[in-house]
């Protein structure tokens, strides 16, 4: 594992690039990104070696694809094109499905891992990158089966050494449960900030009566509407369910409230308390 | 201030007492709650003196009401009845207009202080108190002219001696303020919670799925419900508006999904990244 291309230097990339250095002294990784400024950043960081192009593909042993979903979309079967027979395309976006299905007839198909690491803040871009991103997160891989594994095996193994716990699941049912884990809780919060930011305009209300609640509660309200909007596009479907399903939850507990069913409404909150028993086992 | 009672020993009425201890050596603190277990535990972790009763109030300089919003609304009014002519009586409750309303008429209205400390945390009883939660939080008092401000004076000073920032505001504009930073978040969160439980019954990949951004963001789904439900049910306008707003919004976000238009979605996502610009005051 010598020469590394890593396409969106930003926090994922940029936090791949660290562990790999640390990995691998001799690592040489090439950064691409349309972001010019990000590749200045990232060389100066010591995150990447030098701006590549989408023409040097070929020499890298690894091309890690770690834009947002839509950018990686389109790359992807142009990668797997320029891919060296011994080569491996890995991507780490929060949607599986489309990309799957984009690439399912493509000669090189096994040349590439359908991978989402569970890791992230809500800040981006390369100054965002850490060493400890990866460190017991769990890491999804999707359809292994088609991807040859004397490919994927040595890539799997830098996984674990950065401190994954890798889980195999199929493209649909990755996409599927992470409406409900991931995507959803993004929309929950967004739409909280949204309704307290066009409730008070008089911003030192908010200032000075949020406690640690609120601030918990709309923290992925800070996440990039770049990454963001493109996993919403591509799961679609799946997103949309969960918000019917959270929305009627709300409705439902609207109408609790204005038939004034406290008692029902103090049991739900109960039930919901569970939550703690599953939340003990991520943190 | 050398005799106090604190009604409720949890996290907030215990954390109270951990602070007057740390600032008056001699106060002797008698705990009232309808919970035994709570008073032994108090009483073991050296949060108060000994177990007191209703009858003895009227020997106390300060009695604290932090007891869930709606036991505070019935024992107020007996509270004042016995409590002796320099003494004060404050609340700790995230409701204000029902308790002020409660006793506007009572021969010591003047007695009380209506007072909401933006503090707390997702656990609660009196293991869970603890010295600095009140440190560099926001204390609001509410309509603070019709307390006696001989009475007053040097219970804002204690307050202040904890740490808290006071800020002044009626009861109603309190009201309907807290519901949007606060009242809304926990049924946010709450509902966020439900939805994921009732999807997820094969609990094992919610466990594996989910990183720090649902944990976030279903955080207060931890809460009470002993403390929550009666809170909405007396701010039940207020947040019965919030969460037809965050409705409103959910269902705009969900057509603007359903007719494709994710630029908007990427540009109402970008609008709501103005919410770190608030939180920075905040955290």
């Amino acid at each position: 594992m010598k020469n590394i291309s890593i396409i969106g230097v930003g926090l994922i990339g940029g936090s791949f690039a660290l562990n790999l250095r640390a990995l691998y002294k001799d690592a040489f990784i090439q950064g691409i990104d349309q972001n010019d400024a990000h590749i200045a950043e990232a060389i100066d960081l010591g995150l990447i070696d030098k701006k590549g192009n989408l023409e040097s593909i070929g020499q890298s042993d690894l091309v890690v694809l770690a834009t947002p979903v839509n950018a990686a979309l389109k790359l992807l079967p142009n990668i797997l094109d320029r891919l060296s027979p011994k080569a491996l395309a890995v991507d780490m976006g929060s949607t599986k499905s489309t990309i799957c299905q984009a690439v399912d007839g493509h000669p090189k198909r096994a040349q590439f891992l359908a991978n989402h690491p569970i890791a992230g803040t809500e800040f981006s871009g390369p100054s965002a990158a850490h060493l400890s991103l990866f460190k017991n997160k769990t890491n999804i891989i999707c359809d292994i089966e088609k991807t040859n594994p004397e490919l994927s095996k040595p890539v799997l193994k830098i996984f674990e050494a950065m401190g994954m716990n890798i889980r195999y699941m199929n493209s649909k049912a990755h996409d599927k449960h992470i409406a409900y884990v991931s995507h959803l809780s993004h929309i929950s919060s967004f739409m909280l900030g949204k309704t307290v930011i066009e409730k008070e305009k008089n911003e030192r209300n908010i200032f000075d009566m949020a406690g640690s609640g609120f601030e918990s509660t709309v923290r992925l309200a800070k996440s990039s509407p770049e990454m963001w909007a493109p996993i919403f596009e591509q799961n679609k479907a799946n997103v949309i369910e969960t918000l019917e399903e959270y929305i009627q939850n709300l409705n439902h507990f609207k109408a609790l409230m204005e038939s004034d069913d406290f008692e029902a409404i103090r049991s739900e909150m109960e039930n919901t308390n569970y939550i703690k028993t599953i939340l003990k086992g991520i943190s």
